[in-house]
């Protein structure tokens, strides 16, 4: 089945420990659709400036992207740049430039709006649900979003959460929405307010997902080299939903893989700049580190003691 | 089998958000013994000072710990005075007085020489060998350090590293040790110097557990309510040495479980204040939280995808 995914395609201009890459691909939409691709057709919605490099976006489309929803405006490409230092679970921000971005109002082209899967990545709540109004009663709808619309937005955020069956944030974003320090309460009051699941992402601590019921959790891969955590969620996501539909399933069996795909995404985004580990990659890859993440929480209970 | 422990046994004082004791059963020895102790008999060697309430210590007696070797000494008992703030993490150290502790010389009774688990909690790096030229060939050695001593005692330190098979530390004092920010780094660096497992503690963020040919995780449980941190890093040593000296056996599918009993363990002694839910517990709760972490990391791979 197909996941819709409206998100930014931004470029991005990064310096870790480990080395600087100058307006390379980035972007929640990006990142998002590079990690879907391996599990099903993806169709992306986004926009890009007269200055983007829309070549290098081929190697989406070889994926199976559809970039027919991606609109090329005038003006300048929204340009991230940003630093890492030791402690890479932290961006330090330097630049930011909206350009077209600022003045983006998503237009779901028609063949994409009976889309059965779709990722509301991070952008103005008000536009997320702009986009909740142009498609086709999806069999799940996910979002994110992150610290500035949670501030700026608010009340927008509370009435999106009315209309998304998940919403995946990070642990600080989750506190601030909840104003709940303790994760457990947090996402129990999310779901109190529309999601039947709540995923709180991590970082290098991995990933929990609470439903009214039971959680799960899954680590984060213990990697010797994290080159660059750029994009670790937004392919954490499209792990996530990408496994979904393919799987076409939603019970606790295929949501918990599902997390666990979306960590083997991360883990493998990291690896370099940009979307490259995630063009790399093929379904032998992904089995491998689905089998190595088996293998790092696996252990028995005892038969009788 | 019985398990030797060598620590602190302190009177805490205690502020977090929820609440506050005052003097209260505290000290390395003194969580590590009460979590053991769920699995089977444990021999405690530490030092009090004249004032401290022996009587208090009969929770541990009842519970199978042999107190032989506390040694009772003229002047004050070990006190700690900490605080902690709405992140549970870290806690603030408001005062220390080391009392009869800082002329601690650890005397093994005869008794307690031949005991085939010995878990050298966090003292003195001197100590801590002195106490392996008192004990005869133990089938398992574990130490727990923390960053005073890898600071004041590095080659002390490095020289006990040599003579463990197990070592746990936290993860900052792991790359303090190491001088490596990647975790999967720095203990390959620690093993290098001695030990075959390294166990790298993060708090609420759980534990990896690390051999040369295999790495393994296990989640902190997601409690609704951290009430006191204190002592969960020894409940958790506690745990995992307490149930590797019941099942008797090294192998890696014992090793993980280990980890699994001592990350229980440690969601225990944070219900309450010092010792009290250690001391409440039956192996029917811990059964129960064994099997509830089991569910918390439980999915399946796919059979044919």
């Amino acid at each position: 089945m197909t996941v819709l995914v409206v998100g930014s395609v931004a470029l991005d201009s990064v310096e870790t420990p480990f080395g600087k890459a100058d307006d390379v691909l980035g972007g929640s939409g990006t990142f998002f659709s590079a990690s879907a691709s391996h599990f099903g057709p993806v169709q992306l919605v986004g926009v890009v400036g007269s200055d983007y490099p829309t070549g290098k976006l081929q190697g989406l489309a070889l994926r199976g992207v559809d970039l027919a929803g991606v609109e090329h405006t005038e003006g300048e490409s929204f340009r991230w740049r940003g630093r890492y230092r030791h402690d890479l679970n932290s961006a330090e921000t330097l630049e930011t430039r909206l350009g077209v971005f600022s003045h983006f109002r998503p237009k779901i082209p028609e063949q994409f709006r009976r889309a059965p899967f779709v990722f509301l990545a991070n952008i103005d709540p008000r536009l997320q649900l702009d986009v909740l109004r142009q498609v086709e009663r999806p069999k799940l709808v996910a979002c994110d979003t992150m610290n500035f619309w949670i501030e700026s937005r608010r009340s927008d955020l509370l009435e999106l959460l009315g209309h998304v069956d998940l919403i995946t944030l990070n642990d600080a974003e989750a506190r601030q929405l909840t104003e709940q320090a303790n994760l457990v309460k947090a996402a129990r009051w999310i779901m109190k307010r529309g999601p039947t699941h709540v995923v709180i992402k991590k970082g290098e601590h991995g990933a929990f997902m609470f439903t009214e019921s039971s959680v799960f959790f899954a680590p984060a891969y213990p990697l010797e080299d994290v080159f660059d955590p750029t994009g670790a969620g937004d392919s954490f996501a499209g792990g996530f939903i990408g496994y979904l539909a393919r799987a076409g399933q939603l019970d606790e069996e295929h949501m918990r893989r599902a997390v666990v795909y979306g960590s083997v995404m991360g883990s493998f985004a990291v690896e370099r700049f940009s979307i490259e580990r995630l063009l790399e990659i093929d379904q032998g890859d992904i089995r491998r580190r689905l089998s190595e993440f088996r293998r790092l929480v696996a252990f028995e209970e005892e038969l009788d003691e």
